[in-house]
């Protein structure tokens, strides 16, 4: 920020919509990096505002999201996507001349299509996506550092303000996340595979093993070691913001899941023909990915995600008896 | 053991044919727990030999099986399940009257009808099947502590020696395990949904991700951290292992395969019709599950499995980049 002084905060006043996982975390943050002089959250729940209050998130909690964000340099919408526009058109007339007004969903059309027609003139509009998170939920479940080593994607269309552009650079900069800039187009289909597919899929999993008849729950529980338990880590994330996402970006979700089951299918047809080198050669392929995401900082090389050890966690339990005591 | 010594091990010799992940934990879970004078490894690779020397994996290391199991009272096979009927074959003259043979194999009825036509009468056949592992391979990626807090399965026929399995259980419960008998046709359904079936979709996704024109390479990894990462993991497995499972237990995870995708395909109708509700109600019982495996001790309650905080990791690269020096 040219021009600025080294002690000046990189806002004035900064309005957090919605103290979830991810905004709590973005007040932590915030707090940590000293990157306002004024956090001001808003959140529809009382129970989050209590919780806000209590963890002393910001200097002031708000249950109507005008008033947090009014004076408001930079609005952070951190709600389900589809609050957005709801919220939007809330907040529009209390928002600031020259205020960026920024988001953290998953899917960036349709940020665009909900907020932006809400917002007047002089206010800027920089969508983004912190790459990051965790199967928890609610403000107690935010940490600072969850977005370090990170990667936030901003999608400002053309032609928005360079130095509105810059600043949520420094913002997510000073969480020690990379920014990248991306068409919200490609965002969207990018995050469809690297993302809301997976989730697809863990959820669908863990749907099927419950349906089944001849394997009891009892038996899915015990032997979840085997594979299973990894995909019911994503499965325990937030309900409603991922069904706002899947209903938000239909078609490229859409898209990867259709070429997800024809190679599913082609899969099943090697197993049924009994094709072992076909199998043999995917296997062998798809270790190299893993090798890559170690290698650019994003997972640890710890066998089993460096996962806590059963000698720290629980006793072992058979889930068919009923517990003692 | 009933009439044994305090101090008596469980074994006088036990051999271990293949001492990759399971094999190497085996012998060294054997070795902390004094349950055997002597552990004899086999290993058709010369470099594992090389590693079970240099780590003192055993009190003798053999290139030919036969060697090994000659004298043993217990003999582990802990090769691919698709190398199972060749061994059998080959240490089945050298096997000791009264000897228990047992393996760590994915699929129970493949074991069954591959090794039991080999062994000569009086030799004891119980089946095995601990629920643990991590994704690396080979003998250096063993540990002792893999089995504790974890399920062994274990599929002896109707009217095997009950001695025989007695002392098996013993042997795991050794480890920390705990241990249920299970018929093998059931188990291969239960494998199936908790451990095979979500191999072979986590295979299939990072396959997916790898064939796309429209998303690069980097990108699917740099922004990994979305969800994706979770399902390299496993897909990081050994291959071989790998493709001996679903070519030994095609019946089951045919089944279990069908089911998934019909639900899948469920999913993918909700999606494109927008019906919300239906996905809420799914993403909602998922989460049931996993408080379930975490309650059973099969899973650490950590948020995002107690990974190893990117502060301690590496530093964040672009892997689009070529690396400095």
């Amino acid at each position: 920020m040219a021009g600025s002084q080294k002690d000046e905060p990189l806002f004035d006043r900064v309005a957090i919509i919605g103290i979830g996982l991810i905004g709590s975390s973005i007040a932590r943050a915030v707090r940590e990096n000293s990157l306002a002089r004024h956090i001001a959250i808003a959140d529809a729940s009382e129970a989050h505002r209590a919780q806000a209050q209590e963890f002393g998130l910001g200097e002031s909690v708000h249950g109507d999201a005008a008033e947090a964000v009014r004076d408001a340099d930079l609005v952070m919408l951190c709600v389900p996507l589809g609050a957005n526009a709801a919220v939007a058109g809330h907040i529009s007339a209390a928002l600031k001349k020259g205020a960026i007004v920024s988001d953290v969903g998953s899917c960036k059309q349709a940020v665009i299509r909900d907020v932006a027609p809400h917002l007047p003139a002089g206010v800027h509009l920089v969508p983004g996506h912190p790459v990051a998170g965790t199967e928890h939920s609610g403000p107690k479940a935010g940490f600072a550092a969850l977005f370090r080593n990170r990667w936030c994607i901003l999608t400002p269309e053309a032609g928005t303000d360079a130095t509105a552009v810059e600043k949520m650079k420094a913002f997510w900069g000073a969480f020690g996340s990379k920014v990248e800039l991306m068409e919200p187009r490609h965002h969207d289909l990018v995050l469809a595979i690297t993302s809301h597919v997976p989730h697809l899929i863990a959820y669908n999993i863990v749907g099927t093993a419950d349906d089944l008849e001849a394997v009891t729950e009892s038996e899915v529980i015990k032997y979840s070691a085997g594979g299973f338990r990894d995909f019911t880590r994503i499965a325990a994330s937030d309900p409603t913001m991922w069904r706002d996402v899947f209903l938000n970006n239909k078609e490229a979700v859409l898209e990867m899941l259709g070429r997800f089951t024809e190679d599913l299918i082609a899969l099943q047809r090697s197993i049924r023909w009994g094709e072992g080198e076909e199998l043999f050669n995917l296997f062998t392929r798809t270790r190299t990915i893993r090798r890559a995401i170690i290698d650019a900082g994003q997972e640890t090389a710890a066998p089993d995600f460096g996962r806590q050890s059963p000698d720290q966690g629980a006793e072992i339990t058979d889930p068919a008896k009923p517990k003692a005591g």
